[in-house]
Parts: structure tokens; C-alpha cells; sequence
């Protein structure tokens, strides 16, 4: 019933979900994310046994932005003692635009999770206090994982991020007036928006995340990133929370734990099997990858996965 | 490494969570909920083979309260087109507590999802609309889906909570003028009621819920009640939205699809294996059972199941 | 400098602003308000002295609706002591749409201040509670302070509102889950739409309400309805609120305590001086008449009066 | 019946009100602020004939703090086309605490009123970009309305304000983000510390505001500072917005345009008649000087004005 993987499924629905292409919108609040071709269109697997597949444009990289919520959270988990993270960040769903103040103000500062922006500004406020250099020991995470030394930051993208930074710089000074916040606002902005200028193709994000699909350990390290029980959680939060106002529409749809990146790529994971990484850079309405989340959907159903 | 399930393994973990009960608050906001004595405790397993096993008070019937939601959604499933009930109630965590007016103010009377109060009576409407009887019809279903054809509606938890309703009137009536709801309000909220008013023990619950791990297919029927698509979305919402503002948290720990009711009692799925009911009267602060979540956790972790 | 007030002075207001005629809206929502004509104008003075001044269609009666508010205030304050009602009901701007829920649900069902929709529903109430034949009394009050034996409740409108009330139902029933509402919700509903549906002229409106130009005296009754203070006070919260969101701009533009109604009229006061009724059936984006505004705007001006 | 103002008439009112101190709550969220006597009283009046009068601490300086705001929208009145003003800050009561977000946000970054801190923040903006020296252009305003060539900023609450500016800085990023900000927030913010850390004494206020009772013309300039309209417009926003979220209960008690500070001082005014200031370190619940309020009530009282 089930179809197994391969290239050649992940080519079929590739085409398949190609025509969605012009029904999305490219994210376009900075003109380096703007200017990306809309017609890019990739997929890539790595399963816990080391196995890849892909199809269209996988190895091309493109930025990862919202993704890079889930390392630094992994990071975080690695320094922090996990009632340390979760005094100063929830793990509910927010029920509330990504960038939304809104809430933030009624709940004294406190985010409701860290795959909101107020919550990933925490977590980069959490490494900033405790890495000496969190820009390049973030680089040395994912190419490690990734397998891929030439990783790095698109300084342009980074650049003009930070030139539109107005809502997240008061996201953040919000925090601080109640007290959540410790670092310089700018330094930590700094930080935050390099990490979403990362540059990885589908291939480098499923072979970094597979840690997810394999009780936190990634093949590429010696150690555990993270224990079982964290892996769990961090699926968990995806499922809740890691595509911005349309978490309950994803898991109804493609039933998996998943985070996605206003730069149009998503990856998800298949508990104990497999990470998948798609890129399509037009977006939906609530700002996830219009055939990025379609190709998931169909993907799920051909090989019969879903965590429900 | 995962323990097999025993009637045994069921007692360990509920002597194992015992000591909680003293920690949480019995639902004190109608009488007839807060007299139910605060030590009951009970679990019971049903799986798609037929099985069962069993530990406590899991034959003693309580108030499922909004456990029922998941039953109104089910038949409501059964009896209209998935889009015309998506276009009056969403599918998304909402964020706020279950009772909230303010988000429904904003979002014109369509309430995130059929997992809280607004969402429910949404729900509670459309069955008024389609079913001639919907109060002997829900009777019907859980007396099929459970093989007891003696569960009754307590009539006087009916009584009590609708002589508590303002706040669901209110809620009623905010959806009404903004064209969400067809019938009178005052029915549809006696049928809401009594369907929350119905008393059922952990293994009829068990039983009736099984169809959820069973791709919509309850081993007393003949035909699906809901269809594999249908019923991996309602699991799905479960995770996102059935546990009140609590799901992540729930999620979190327990790592399964689950639904709680104010009156103690909880129905958790694994996909494909097995339906679980625990009752313990205590809830913790976001008002799910606190000895159940406990023994759901700690099932979860003995027996190696967890969607994540 | 100030012109002297004169039936030559109110026709020449009328003529100023009658070009405004088609730039607002008539208010639609139920169809009894709907179809009157909105060319209708008029405006009419009382002074303190008893004498009356008149232009347009300052005879012709109209639904004071909103306006009714304010003589539910004024009743309850001959019934209640004061520290009873500012028990229920606050004094300061809501900021916020005058039938919103919002706030009513983050301030636990104490409305803002008498003048929105939630206010008038508690005094309503209050005044269920105290009176025997709440309908009947306001008219003889009303028919007493404006001269008129034969003013009475347009039982179309009355009917009409309630069958357009589903969002003030929502209202009283929040109210009421906390505890701040007292009667039937249905019973007071009816009271409260008939005070609306009230049909008087400006001339009328101008007589009943000089008492609040006149230390809370009116010159037709022979004790004073409210004292000084409660006069002042009075003035004060139509200041501040007595225009639904467009009470900035009010004080701003005119200079004088107002109250307005969907019906088009508006009723305001020169402290010590004179009472004013307009009306022109159009109104602008705050729900305030129009061209009533800018007339009142006018005579303002020419009148040389403002409280500032 | 109305009392003649005098000396004595003052020394009177504050015996009066002097039991009060003890009862409200020194300003304590920066320590120079925390730190002044609980215990000081004054009282300053200023009447359009140049009359002064005065009693208790009224010639002692003291942080004007927010009073500064209706001295930054006068000079914004002087500089810029009203519309551009009111283009980027509205003129209605905004319900809300005056350093929320929540409202900004939903309302697009465009504050209600120019008495909030939003407001205010959006006001000093726009005099950064019109001004040369804005901070040395308000020391001259106010040496010059006041007659007090000595007048300065405290540094030193300047400094601690923006070390505890946090939350202001939010707003002010915000206001950027929606388009509603253009220079520097923190040199904005600078300039907006300075001006709130202005040290003045009852006398030097009430001289200084006795414009907003004389058409807007102050006797120690030849030009009028804002024209009649525009003054009256002043006042009408005092009355609205004037006094936190304490507006109603102001107008209500004290019937006078007013504008207070969180260092106990407020400005209030008699049109065509005076101004007053009055000065009492302690607060009540909406941040207004708890004693200061109480001898305006009692101001009004005894020499029979109100505009109410």
C-alpha cells in the first residue's frame, strides 16, 4: 500500500505539486528574500540509516530563516538546565501572529514558546549570555551536522534583516522592561538575524535534522545533541507551534512534527525514521511554503507516515 | 526495553501516581461536580485487537464533560460535508483559555476550533439543525460504541450546568450576531449540556474511543464512523487543541492525541494500537486531570509509545 | 462678537450644513431605522429661562435611541445611592467600540462607564430591579420633563431591536456569568430597547434635558431630578464618553457635554446656560450625526460657547 | 456663595487635604523619583490678569515629568500643519494603561492621544526633525513662560529614566515598524527623558500654563503661543486623555482640563479664568497625585468653578 522511497517518488511529487507555483507569495519585507526566483522547487530525505534521496532543487541553498528556531533551541538545550529555559520561555501554542506583542504584554514578557520570534529572541538572549562567540559556534553546529565545512551566513540577508528590525527590536525591549531579556537588544538582534541568513540546501537541512528522527543523535556526532526525552519535546513544539498560525492546518494535513522558514523552506521529521527538508519560496497565507507543505501532504500519504 | 501491557503494569502506575491526588482542585463551579469524592482513580486500555485491561475505579462512571466534544465532532463528521463545518469553526490552537470571548470578538464569531466551548456549540448547533432527536441520538452512539446500553445523561449535572451557563450563552450569542448560529441558543445549549452530562467509566470510554486508533473504525460497528483521513485529523487537533491551554505542555510529557474533561477524566490515543481512559477528579492549573496526566505520562514512557 | 441666539440663527446652521447631506450613513441594522428619510434636520434650544429656540424639522420625532441612556442614568441616580451604581457600572472611556466584549471580559463585567451599551444594560437592570413598571415609569418621566402627555415607545423599533439583539444578549449574559446582573436577561433586553425606542422631537429632547443646564433642575417639575454635583457629573461622562469612539473628537470640534443616538440625534449643553437637540438621520464613521456635529460645531462658535 | 481667591483661601485647602498624605504611593520605578519627602504640598494659581497666589511647597522645584507633554504638543502646534499632527497621533481617550502596546499594536502604531507615552513619543519625534536643539529649545520655552531664566533639566532623573526605558523604547520601535517613527529612538528617547526630568515649582507651572486660559496667548510673550482653537482643542484632550486612565474620575471629582505627572504634580485649568498647579509626591491607583486631586476638588468647590 505504502510506496517505499526514492528519487523517483519524491521527482513524482515534485511534479505534482509544481502547478501551485504563482499561487503563493514570495516573502518580500526585505528585498533579499524578495528577489529569490519563485519557480525554485526541491526535496530532500535522510533517514536514520544514512539513506538520501531528492529531487529538483535540492542542493541549491537558500535561507533557512524561522528553521534556524529549532537549532538554536537544540543549542540551548545542550548549555541550559532544561527549568532554566522554561522559566524564561512556554511551550504552548500561541494562538497569535508570529511577531505579535499582543499577548506578549498580557503574559508579562513571557513568550509562549520558542518558535515564536519573542521565544527565539529569548533563546539567542540565553546563548548570548552563555557562548563566547554564538555566531561561529552556531556556523560550527551545522556544518557539522550537515557534513558541509562551506556553510555560512548570507551577510546580505543578515544586513538587511537588521535594517528591518523595528517590531522584533520591540519585541525584545518589551521583554527586557519585564525583565526577560539580558543582553544588549542589539547585539542579541545581531545574533538572531544571522542565524535565520543561514544558507543550507534541502539536502544540508535533512541531513542535519535527522538528529529529530533519531533520539537526538545525529550520525554526524559522537555524542547525543539532546536525550530522547528532549527529541520528543521538540517534535512535540513543532507539532504545536512550528508553523506560525497554521500549526493545526499542517498537522491535519501532513501529520508531522514540522518547522518552517518565511524563505519558503520546511523540514519535518518522521519520529524514528526519517528528516525531510522542502523548498518552494512562494508562501501561504499564514506564511509557510504553499507547495512545500502540499509536496509534505502527498509525500506523507504515499509512504503511509503520519504521526496520527 | 518498552514493558508489555498487564492489568498489573496499569496498577503499578497508578500506585505510582497515587500520591498526587491532593494537589490538584476538583472542579468546584456546580455542585454536582465538586461533591464526586477526590480520590478516585482509575485506568483503562482497549486495543484495536479487542483487549482490554483495566486498574482502579475504571468501572465506575463519571461526568466526561468535554470529552464529549470529541463525540459531538465525530457525529457532526457523520452528517455534514468536512467544509461546510470548517467554514464555521477552524482548526487552529487557539491560545486562550476555553471559555474565552475576546479572540471569538475578534475573529467574527468563528471559533478557532470544536475542542473549546465555542467551537463546541458551533458543533452542538449543526447536529440541532440535522438530527431530529440529537440528545437520543448521542445516546445511541455511545451506547453502540461502547456495547452498554444503559448510559444515561446525569440529569442533574445537566440541570446544574445549565442553571450555570451565562457564560455560554454569552458565548452563544456572540456567534449568533455574527450569523455563526442557526437555532435557538437556549436548546442548543440543554443539548451541549447534557451531552457534557453524560457518565461513562474509563473502560466504556476506552471502548468507545478505540475507533480512533482504528482508522475510524469502532469494532462494534459494522461501518466506519469516520474515514482514515478524517480520523487522523481529529487526532491531530487532539494534540493541538484537546487539552485546554495546556495541549503543549501535554504534548510535551505524554506525547499522545488526548482530550480532558473538567470532571476528571481523559481519552488518549496511540494511532494504530490502542485507546486509553484515566479518571482521577484533581486538575492542575490549566484544568486537566493532574494524577491522570501523570499516569498517561508515565504509560507512555513504560510501554514506549509516543507519536513523537 | 458671540451671536445672539435667535430661530434666524438656527435656520441659517441648518442651511451651512444641510450640504452635508449624503456624505454619511444612515444606520441600517434594523430596517425600522433604516428607511427614514435622510434628509431630515432639524435642531431646536431650550435655555435655563425657559425659552425655546427652533429650525428644520425640530418637531417632527425620531427614535432617540442611545440618547435614552442618559435618562436611565438619571433615574437610577434618583433610586441608588451613588456608591451603588459606580459599584456596577465605571466612569471612564471605554476606548473601545460601544458594544464590544472585550473589555468587558478582561474587567470581569463591570462596563466602563453608563453610556456604552454594557453600562446602559447594568442600569437597566438596576432599574428592573427597583421599579415595578420600569417601561411605564420612563414615559411619564419623559412625557413630564418635556411637556409632551403623548410621547410613547415605537413598538415597531422596540420589536425590531430585539430581534437584532443577539450581541447585547451576549452582553448581559458576560455580565451576568460575573455576577454583575441581576434580572431576566430576555425581560431586561425589552426594557432596555423600548428606553431606545423612545420617539421624541428636538424640541422635545431640547426641554426634557435642560435640567442638565440647570443644577439637575428641570423647570418642569417642582424638586430637582439629581443635584448639582451629580449634574456636573453627568456632563463630565458625556464628555468623556458620551460619543461612542468619537468622543475626542467631539469635545474637540464642539466644546459640550454630548450624548448621541443612531437615530441621528444628538443632544448637548451649555452648563448653567441651555440645552440643544439636533438631528439629521446620516452619520459619520463614530456613529455621531453628521451634519448634527457640524452644526453643533457652528453654533458653538457663533454662539461664542465651549467649556474650554 | 463662591469663595474669592486668596492666600489663605490655598493655605486652607492644602490643611485640608494635608491628612491624605500616607494614603497613596510615591513613584518608586526610579530611585531619583522614589526618593523625594512623601510629605511635600503646594499650590500655585495664575490668573489671565497675572494675578498669583499661592501655599505650602509651591515655589520648591520638583519632576514635572508628563506635564511636559502638553508643553511638547504646544510646541508641536508651532511647528508643524495640524494635520500633519493629528495624521500620526489620534485625539481619543484610549481606555488603555499609557505605556500599553496592546492597543498600538492592533491600532496599526498610531497612538490615541498625544498624552500617553506613545503619543508623546510620536510628538518629541516629530519636533527632533523640525528642531535644532530640541532640548535647548525647551529650556527657552519654558525660561520664557515662566520668567525663570534658571530652569533646568535634572540630569540625573533624565539619565535614570533612560535607564529604565525599556518599555518606551518598545513603543517607540514599534511606532517604527509601522512607519510612525523617523529619527533615532534613542536619541528621541533622550530628548523625551529631558523633557519629562524638567524641574519646575508650582508657581513656574502655573505661570507657565496660564495660556491654556487665555486664548492661548501667555502674558510673557507677545505672540500667542496657539490660537484660540487649538487651545481649546488643548483643553478638550485634557479632559479626555488628560489624567491616565483616571480621566473620568477627574472630570467627575474635579471638572477642570488637567494633566498630571508621576511626580505628583498636575496643571489644571479654568478657561478664561487661571491656572493651577498643585503638587503631592504620593499617587493614587491611576497614577495621579492623590492630594493634588483632592485640593483641585475642593478648589472648584469652594470658588464655584467647574466647566461642567
Amino acid at each position: 500500500m505504502a510506496t517505499k522511497l526514492s528519487n523517483q517518488l519524491l521527482e513524482d511529487i515534485l511534479a505534482q505539486v509544481r502547478p501551485l507555483i504563482g499561487q503563493g507569495k514570495v516573502a518580500d519585507y526585505i528585498p533579499a528574500l524578495a528577489e529569490v526566483p519563485a519557480d525554485k522547487l526541491g526535496i530532500a530525505v535522510c533517514t536514520v540509516d544514512g539513506e538520501t534521496y531528492q529531487a529538483g532543487d535540492a542542493d541549491e541553498r537558500f535561507s533557512i530563516q524561522s528553521i534556524s528556531k529549532v537549532l538554536s533551541l537544540t543549542v540551548a538545550l545542550s548549555r541550559y538546565a532544561e527549568s532554566d529555559i522554561w522559566a524564561r520561555v512556554g511551550k504552548e501554542p500561541s494562538g497569535q501572529p508570529f511577531n505579535s506583542l499582543l499577548q506578549l504584554e498580557l503574559e508579562q514578557g513571557k513568550p509562549r514558546n520558542p518558535f515564536i520570534n519573542a521565544g527565539a529572541l529569548v533563546v539567542c538572549d540565553m546563548l548570548q549570555s552563555r557562548l563566547s562567540a554564538p555566531k561561529q559556534r552556531m556556523l560550527e553546529v551545522v556544518r557539522a551536522l550537515s557534513g558541509e565545512p562551506d556553510i555560512v551566513y548570507d551577510a546580505r540577508v543578515a544586513r538587511s534583516e537588521f535594517e528591518h528590525s523595528d517590531r522584533n527590536a520591540a519585541i525584545a525591549y518589551l521583554m527586557k522592561s519585564f525583565g526577560n531579556f539580558e543582553n544588549d537588544v542589539i547585539t542579541v538582534l545581531q545574533t538572531y538575524f544571522h542565524y535565520c541568513a543561514l544558507r543550507m540546501s534541502c539536502m544540508e537541512l535533512a541531513r542535519t535534522f535527522v538528529y529529530l528522527a533519531n533520539n537526538g543523535h545525529s550520525p554526524a556526532l559522537d555524542e547525543p545533541l539532546i536525550n530522547e526525552r528532549q527529541n520528543r519535546q521538540i517534535n512535540a513544539m513543532m507539532v504545536t507551534s512550528g508553523m506560525y498560525d497554521g500549526a493545526g492546518e499542517f498537522a491535519y494535513r501532513v501529520g508531522m512534527p514540522g518547522k518552517s522558514g518565511v524563505g519558503g523552506g520546511i523540514i519535518a521529521v518522521v519520529p524514528h525514521e526519517m528528516s525531510i527538508a522542502v523548498w518552494c519560496p512562494e508562501l501561504d497565507a499564514s506564511g509557510n511554503s504553499l507547495a512545500g507543505t502540499a509536496a509534505l501532504e502527498i509525500l506523507a500519504q504515499r509512504i503511509g507516515r503520519s504521526i496520527f
